[in-house]
């Protein structure tokens, strides 16, 4: 298991905290994910040998956010 | 419910994660916590009116940890 902290522009709201951390843990791997709406960060803890952070990051784009390296 | 990242200095290893994950959800009014150990940070969701920074702070040094502002 590993973490890592992404950043996610154009949450505003508790909505978003929850479409981002949804379609995080909707992905299998994903152990736990905690946005900072303040932050426009999302940190995640997950298993590496299941999923990648390409995958994460495509997730949260799905949900209508960018992801900045 | 708020949420906050807090920079944490000193973090070397799992039991250092689970520490300081340990000593903020005992405090009333944390909610949740994520360390990603590689950016020495901790994410902490928790109702502000029932618990402070400066009381997160103190649970994390009591730990043997540092802080930064
Ligand atoms: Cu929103
Ligand atoms: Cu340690």
């Amino acid at each position: 298991m590993t973490t890592t902290t992404l950043n996610v522009k154009g949450m505003t709201c508790n909505h978003c905290v929850q479409a981002v951390e949804g379609a995080l843990t909707e992905l299998s791997g994903v152990e736990r994910a905690l946005v900072d709406l303040k932050a426009n960060s999302v940190a995640v803890e997950y298993d590496e040998s299941v999923v990648t952070v390409e995958q994460m990051t495509e997730a949260i784009e799905d949900q209508g956010y960018d992801v900045e390296a």
